[in-house]
């Protein structure tokens, strides 16, 4: 199914915009004008003239020339009604943000609504959903305010979400932590489009190179396992689930009005379909950016380099415990070579490398430059722990530059301030870091399994 | 073992600080006086007169009056010597943070130290470790500057950790998230005072709530076994182990030189002796601050409230997993009662109570009010997506005012800066506070657990 038109159209219609600044339709469009979309932009409202200088709309039948897009907010009884108005006036594609349907019990109305939508060949995204954004392309159609949401910058990661609440407050974090995006979609209740809709546009989307997907039931299980298993052939899908117990499926059904289904079933063709299983928020969103910027891994010889020995030692645990990747042994010369530059008896040459507390710079380059050049080493965990003095500013290039090499350094630092400001450094530089060693030994043996089976 | 002049020392000598900034005794030293440390401070060198306008002394002996604790950084070669002109001068109580004995193989070095320390009844903390801290006090006895390194403010949780890196970084992230510290410990190769001494000493500490322990291997583990088990019937112990692996045993021996020891008989004691176990320094972070704000659990009938459907769900497939926490179900009277303050027919009045998301503040407010009056339910998990303009700030006021009635109310909101303030607010108030909703259900989990045995 061609989506195009909901992350590139131009020309976007949004059906319900109030001049109150609580309402939903006032914050989308707004949203729209503040992200410096590049398209036409035409509210539609009985009531209104026009909204920040841009002229308003009675219907949409008043709008003059083509729109590829229309988005509506009104109340739930009128939506069927405004719907068909979009036909009239030729929209294929449409976002439904209203709520009220299926997920309160309202099926009648839903139904009713589909199969209008069917019938016409209407793409639609919704009901009962947060909306669309499209990083690239400026398009932002979610209805939350952009001071309370901030909005992560252009980059590779999509995220596909059953649950609008549950994306907004995720993204807002990824825009924190600089985790950069190219679409988020909410499908919400998909009366139309669904996951695999979704799934199958972005297998061909150059823009996503990693798709998270946040899935409480599919309605077509067959269709969902053909297409993940197409997709998570070429990309990495990130699928969490939720409503795993029983209880959390009776949850789900006053929620998007999904049936949760067998959680094994789901497992099942996670697994088969070489899906990325994540078992929380906190794992999806490391795993995401660790798919997002990490592009192969050779093989599963790790090597741990630390300024700390308890986090060396933590980390070799967490390495042997994950099951898939061994601890490297570096190649003898090489490390020969490297205890003469280094000089130090108090470091510890083995694996973890242990730099001990008085690490400068000048240390981790000259092992960074070891460990990078060592073909016994397939990835390394790169602990900084910033709170030395000696360890200056310029680690962030030091780091940057050996990661542009291509062999994986996931960089583990915890602490507060100091070490946030040159975490959101390296982020930027594309690295990957963690705040936790044993979430850099999860994503890497993530990598480790999903790429051994390509 | 009385450890009082390790955190309430009246007067202190620095025996190495230089005037050079990098040096470990110069950061000791400035940190002492940065600190705000009411007590008599004294730096001990043979080539300095004086350092930030405070008189230096050439040697200890040179000192006038009484010296209550010494603190050591020489070069390890003339650790032994330092030691005994403390002895002269009846200095009992020594913090040795130089390193460079057991943990690099130079064992006679620290079997000489030990013998002349037990012989003089001597009590050392040390040697090779990062030193000590009494918040309450202001005794800033660890050499990373506070510039890099910030300290949390004045609290009731204690950490004791064999590794003074780790120790460091999360003492660092614990300041910035804002959690409240009495005492840091770092106790390095333990050659006199072990991490049971600490314990013990900690057992009758008034100003220590919850003590988290890191340890990498004890030496006289049936010491430690009777004292954990005495220490964690009184305080929430909660412990976390380095060096689980075989691989990670290892790397404990050039780290702290210690003997880590068969991992199934350190589980076997932290579970007889009713420890608090963290498979990670990430869970060790959030029992702590749980621990140290949560007074008592009367049960496990767990509500949830959210403004988030699929937060609700995940949240609920996360307490059904944990296995000891169980969905309460609201007093019917209470509900209904609700359900006619709140009116509103998307609100769904189950267990997740889901609010929705155009909740505000008074509907958070009403629904807080009826969940701590039920009787049916022991603790809330309630989450805020702060991301939905309805939600004004007055409900931190709201919250931490429902909390000082008692019932745990364990608050999940996730979210970039905006979040991070209003969550840093609720901190301030001693609300307990989480970024993702499975480490408030393993919290929970862990409180149950703790205090049913008791």
């Amino acid at each position: 199914m061609n989506l195009d038109n909901f992350f590139k159209a131009k020309s976007i219609a949004i059906i319900g915009v109030s001049r109150n600044p609580a309402k939903i339709g006032h914050v989308l469009f707004r949203n729209l004008i503040d992200a410096d979309y590049k398209g036409k932009v035409y509210p539609v409202n009985p009531e209104l003239n026009s909204l920040f200088n841009i002229k308003a709309y009675k219907s949409i039948s008043d709008i003059p020339g083509k729109v590829e897009l229309a988005v509506i907010a009104v109340p739930a009884e009128l939506v069927l009604r405004v719907v068909k108005e979009c036909n009239e006036k030729h929209i294929k594609d449409i976002l439904i943000i209203t709520a009220g349907f299926r997920e309160i019990g309202n099926k009648v109305s839903e139904d009713e609504l589909k199969e209008y939508l069917e019938l016409h060949d209407i793409r639609c995204i919704g009901v009962n959903c947060l909306g669309v954004v499209d990083f690239h392309k400026k398009v932002d159609l979610i209805f939350l305010p952009r001071s309370r949401l901030k909005r992560p910058e252009a980059g590779n990661i999509s995220f596909v979400t059953q649950s609008g609440a549950l994306g907004s407050a995720i993204l807002d974090l990824c825009a924190a932590n600089g985790y950069k995006f190219s679409k988020f979609i909410s499908y919400g209740n998909a009366t139309i489009v669904d996951e695999s809709d979704i799934l199958e546009y972005l297998l061909k989307d150059k823009s996503t190179k990693v798709i998270c997907l946040y899935l409480e039931g599919v309605k077509d299980g067959e269709k969902f396992f053909s297409t993940l298993k197409k997709v998570a052939r070429k990309k990495p899908v990130i699928v969490m689930k939720g409503g795993i117990s029983e209880e959390g499926k009776t949850a789900t059904k006053s929620h998007t009005g999904s049936l949760a289904g067998k959680s094994e079933v789901y497992f099942g063709i996670f697994k088969q379909a070489n899906a990325i299983i994540a078992d929380s928020l906190e794992q999806m969103l490391y795993y995401a950016s660790t798919f997002s910027n990490v592009n192969k891994i050779r093989g599963n010889k790790i090597q741990i380099i630390t300024n700390g020995g308890g986090y060396g030692i933590i980390t070799t645990d967490n390495v042997i415990a994950v099951g898939n990747l061994i601890l490297a042994r570096m190649n003898e010369k090489i490390k020969n070579k490297l205890k003469k530059e280094i000089n130090n008896n108090l470091v510890s040459f083995g694996n973890p490398l242990d730099l001990i507390g008085d690490a400068d710079t000048e240390r981790y380059r000259k092992s960074l430059d070891a460990c990078v050049k060592d073909n016994n080493i397939d990835a390394i965990i790169l602990i900084v722990l910033y709170q030395t003095p000696l360890i200056t500013t310029d680690i962030i290039e030091v780091i940057s530059g050996y990661r542009r090499l291509g062999k994986p350094i996931l960089v583990v630092s915890t602490g507060g301030n100091f070490t946030r400001v040159l975490r959101d450094a390296l982020v930027d530089e594309g690295v990957c870091t963690f705040e936790f060693p044993e979430h850099a030994v999860k994503a890497l043996s993530e990598l480790v399994r999903y790429y051994d089976i390509e």
